[in-house]
């Protein structure tokens, strides 16, 4: 019980259901003494919201945040931060239908199995609108990282369906990200992505894709093993988001048939530093981040609600057909970044503030 | 800080350096009244100790298991229950050499800069010894999800290097995995894996591969969202063994390029039961337990301790030369298998008791 | 960090400061299928509110709450509920004065050496306003168990200053307690401690006192050694509500002069079941539950705002004087009594959903 | 589940019954760099050990502990300390009749009824002697306070039965406390004291009494509210440790007749310090240490263990007497005395952690 919390020092508990009244977020252990702007928040949510072009859902939802405690007068004071975008109303007959089945792919059965009880509005409290939470949660942790520890995160879609972009991590830049709608900083490749979303969309049907994350300037330290090793707890962030069915660190997947002699990163002098001169780890060695850039990978199904007849079973049992609704998004990549970079973020700043407690 | 601890209500806490006292773990939450004797933990564990064949490391350890608390005339009483595997003895010098510099990609280097001090004795806290605990752990929780639910789990070796299995997941059974030494459970491509892990180790190299898992007749209904997911605890805890880069659920990384016309699972009556036709998924729904069979993949980077040189750095942050000690594991995979079951059934066991808190 | 967190499976986080947006409340891991009205939760709520009665402070809030997750016509569904109550806006010129300096035994001064900033607007967080989102919590957690359970709390006045009342545990009742403002089931006790609170009112000053809780009918097995021992949990619950400075179970301090031939209570047969004729332990045996009522006593502190000139020191570390609003409690009890009632609730929900874990 | 762990950051685990193998600990989370021998464990361990004067229980054990993981070099070094005692053997047939009822004022009922099994042989795990790890565990707090922060910790008997001392909180010190062998720092009542034990012990009976525990030196700004305040977290660990009934903080039950104009601390300048001219609110303001001194009370009944017949019942529900082992201890206040010292000084420990990641 009790799964809607997340970090050990730097915690949130999410709640808030699809067409509920509100979704939000508590954020305790912040630091204090963090200035922080509504503005700050709302664009990170910005980049997450539904509508924003044409190839995302039509829905037009503004999701304004608001601050309902813990921020007093533009400042973190320490104390819990309550974060809220109020949801808006659902018309009760709009699911006359859908609450009479199981959705294939989606979560209507096993919610139903598990609670006895479901808010079939818009998928309830499985609806990624849940997500908004953690982006509002993670701009907060992100600005902090930024401004303390100059800690760059950086999230771009690499591949959609089939099509696969081959982006240098190290120069990659959040302006390349943002030059396109599909957050793929490739913007030949974003070009044909985009192309393949509209086929897609256009067939009623959905696609996937991986992001990839990098992280720029994490300290030496962070991580506690054994079990909260920072890439486990990356891990645990990123395959907790929906539709993710795939995570990889550095080498990932690929790397396991490199050889030791290939796949070990010889140290190295540089600048006075030490380095190392490949990064196959992904800048965490034991689970402690080595100070080189962590990158990861992440896959996303594509999304369950499509615009095709299907086959599926209903509350009685029988076998039946269910169409969804023509709103749903063809592909949840580009809007799914945000939630990678705030994901990336929450762990980063739990892990940072819990080695802070082990350094005198 | 406090990372050694996995699970929330049947929780574990493992301790134990290479070449400290012991290794050991004590479980916490663990229900009063199974029966387990000393033999079934240390069967698990056999499955797991160095010297098992000659593709293994030939360290000769027994890794002899105690039961110092919580089970009392062969039956676990509800308090927690002590494990330990005393160790041998490690004479101080022959850690001379590598006391003074960074292994690539071990953690000597970030447990020193982490913790200002590092037991340097065969990688200390770091070494994969401290998964001797999680078997015996997870040996206790497996056999109660076996006898109380039916539940079986079954990890096996899908790929060493490039060498790739493609075994039947329905059919698959604890015999054919454990008929050869390298636990693939396919005996012909298993011999290739053999022989090219004889190359490799002839070689004086190392090499990774992949373990996939299946979970049998898990009950549906186990898994809290919205962060605690069943997939999401099931990837922080492959992640958090040694040498692991990447976990998919279900489809994983190459789902990605289904649309979800294809992806979607249809669900579908049998024999009075609602079950899903196809199973992309992975047995798990919004972060639940569906009653498929749930199946996951993770990857095994090579092994870092090769018998090659290699460039490194040392502690007065000189670039010098290393060369590893001769009685490294070629693979790790075939004693992976185990401590993959081990954390598979330590996540199902922990998840089926916080889902009993929930039902009347 | 992250101390806004109680309990381990029925988990409450809180948050909201006096002045700030809303005082709330997110409760995660609620059983799914209670039927629960904003009736019920805002009847406990009008027992806590200030301005109910002439001995309470006259300040005029409504403490209206308002569900906004969780709940779905009218039943819980599984996932977190948040509950809120907004507050009214503040003057910030009516605090020009108080943020200057820190008033005794108030927060103010540890608030800002731990913090560094600090919400002056009524105490911030530190403001007892906090307590009304654990008794919103607590009502749910009293409903189940009282409907699913026959599980009775009820906490009553047993001291006001030196005015103690003497009742018999075994009958009290809630009618009792609720026939007079300041919730002493002694009518005629009562009388004298509301004579004795006006006086105190009327000298600008404030006074303390004893809040007796009692449970009945909780099962036995209840309480999670050795840390989470029942009573250590009902302690930590009582002594974390403002202005508490002592906890007794059972005989409490005065037991202490019985020898272990009086203290100790005799197991006897009655009606075929396991009793105690005597009761000194509370309830509670080893950590855990026995079956018997459980007792316990909470002591409460005089509210330290008091309408008369006190020596202080402000931010200047000058030593000034500092006079209190006009409008405080002159004794905090009448109102702290559903919130001891709540954190009793709380404390027995989840060790109840705890022990549910354990058994088949 | 899983109750047997204390504290968020410097967290403890501990393990073992009266009979079984060993009583142990695990400390995740202390700080490495740490300098500990084992003599120094071992001395505040022979504080808490049997048979250390002719008013304790005869009992001989001897109480050695043993360091298994987590000291490299008499340093610690990051990772978890096991701390263990082995047991002696106990010889089963000693229990032969006592496995067949329940003790009056034991755990014997409520562990049988919670668990279904009990291990009999000399209560188990709820036996006093699963204190000894909270005392080897505490040194190693408590030496890193004294050291780093100067922080002392100091309990002493303060009450046995109806005989109570009135000692100067401000002078006290751990000579006179050490004195003599009921560890009250007044020579003369500590005599009266020790008498009146003599004669409880002649008399097969037992006593109880309370102990004082002031702690110098805490920083301001240790605690976390709103739940996690630090005298509630101390609450919590003293009410945890067997026989306790009773807590209070600063002014404590006694307190509650003060009206707010004389209870009220108020603040003044000392040495250019912000400092208050009475301290009756015991150290801590809204949960978070004042800087200066913290003091709180906690009472112990008599041992339930005594040398008189008792009616009671046995498993097959009849009634029947019962008579304790001769060797029991009369009075415990002694030997608990390092258990309150431990515990306190894990509260304080934890809660310097926590803040430690909160300050820049």
């Amino acid at each position: 019980m009790s799964g809607n919390s997340f970090g050990h020092t730097f915690k949130i508990t999410t709640c808030g259901e699809s067409h509920g009244g509100a979704v939000g977020v508590i954020i305790d252990g912040c630091p204090a003494g963090i200035k922080i702007t509504l503005d700050e928040i709302q664009h990170e949510l910005d980049r997450r919201k539904p509508g924003q072009s044409h190839i995302t859902t039509p829905r037009s939802e503004t999701d304004t945040i608001h601050i309902l405690s813990g921020i007093f007068e533009g400042v973190t004071t320490g104390t819990p931060i309550l974060l809220l975008a109020y949801n808006k109303d659902a018309r009760s007959q709009d699911y006359d239908e859908l609450k009479k089945l199981f959705r294939p792919s989606h979560a209507d059965y096993t919610y139903l199995m598990k609670y006895g009880i479901r808010d079939y509005r818009g998928s309830g409290r499985a609806s990624a609108r849940e997500t908004l939470a953690r982006v509002a949660a993670g701009s907060i942790a992100k600005k902090y990282l930024k401004e303390n520890l100059n800690i760059e995160i950086l999230s771009y879609v690499e591949q959609v369906g089939h099509i696969k972009a081959d982006i240098d991590m190290q120069s990659v830049s959040l302006n390349a990200i943002e030059e396109n709608i599909i957050r793929c900083p490739d913007q030949k490749i974003a070009k044909e992505m985009i192309s393949y979303v509209e086929q897609i969309k256009a067939a009623g049907d959905s696609i996937g894709g991986v992001i990839r994350c990098v992280v720029r300037n994490v300290p030496v330290g962070l991580g506690e093993p054994v079990f909260d090793k920072l890439n486990a707890d990356l891990g645990k962030a990123m395959l907790s988001i929906n539709a993710v069915k795939g995570f990889e660190i550095g080498s990932g997947f690929a790397g396991v048939e490199l050889p030791g002699s290939q796949h070990n990163d010889p140290f190295i002098m540089q600048n006075g530093n030490v380095r190392t001169s490949s990064n196959y780890a992904g800048g965490i060695l034991g689970g402690i981040s080595s100070g080189e850039d962590i990158y990861c990978r992440v896959a996303f199904k594509s999304v369950s609600t499509i615009n095709k007849e299907q086959a599926t079973v209903n509350l009685k049992n029988e076998e039946v057909k269910v169409r969804g609704e023509g709103r749903h998004d063809p592909c949840v990549l580009p809007r799914a970044v945000p939630v990678v970079d705030a994901m990336a973020a929450l762990v980063i700043m739990d892990h940072y503030l819990r080695h802070k407690a082990r350094i005198s």
